[in-house]
């Protein structure tokens, strides 16, 4: 049986989220204990929402879902990262693949990847 | 001039460490801004050890430097991706390339990764 650390951080860990196939880090969000066992049985990313304080099945909304592929844990057990297949082929909310599609360079934001979709179609 | 969220979660936000050339996850620490000031002046990455209470420039004991190739940040500003090249071959203190070395199958831990080095050569 595994336990993870939940109590060094007040019960939520982050979870990232890679693309199984290219590697890519899509994401990143948090688990609790009850999250992370939707995770298991599911097989499906589900995360604790921060915002909403309730749990957050990725992509229910959107449909864009995550199948879990594998699930990795770090040295600590407080860290899971998950190789995923990103349903929809994006991650982020506001249309890009991966949550990540800023770079920082001279002290500036700049965006480097290219939409997917539009989130105004999405999230109606 | 980029200004992070580093105020959601008392002054510390998640850093992901990925390497640069093949994708692989090494590991996630913490970073506050005095440590995301230094990662960006000095090149290397430096977290906040969380059980230390200071900063940490990585490789300072056991050589391990991370040179930062490339910084990304989500798209809520309060997670950083850094994709690095890892000096010496092993991100993990415990001596592993990655700290995501376990993966979780049947409900139990498994380690599926070579060690690179015995950590007890290196933190004499």
């Amino acid at each position: 049986m595994v336990k993870l650390d939940f109590d060094k951080t007040n019960g939520l860990i982050p979870a990232i989220a890679q693309d199984a196939d290219t590697g890519e880090v899509l994401m990143l969000a948090y688990m609790n204990q009850a999250s992370f066992n939707e995770t298991l049985a599911s097989g499906k990313a589900t995360y604790f929402s921060r915002s909403r304080q309730s749990l957050w099945k990725k992509g229910e909304t959107s449909g864009h879902v995550q199948h879990v592929k594998e699930i990795r844990v770090d040295c600590d057990h407080d860290t899971i990262l998950l190789k995923v297949e990103q349903v929809g082929g994006a991650a982020c909310h506001k249309g890009y693949k991966s949550c990540f599609f800023k770079t920082i360079e001279n002290n500036e934001f700049k965006i480097v990847e290219k939409r997917v979709f539009d989130p105004k179609e999405v999230y109606k």
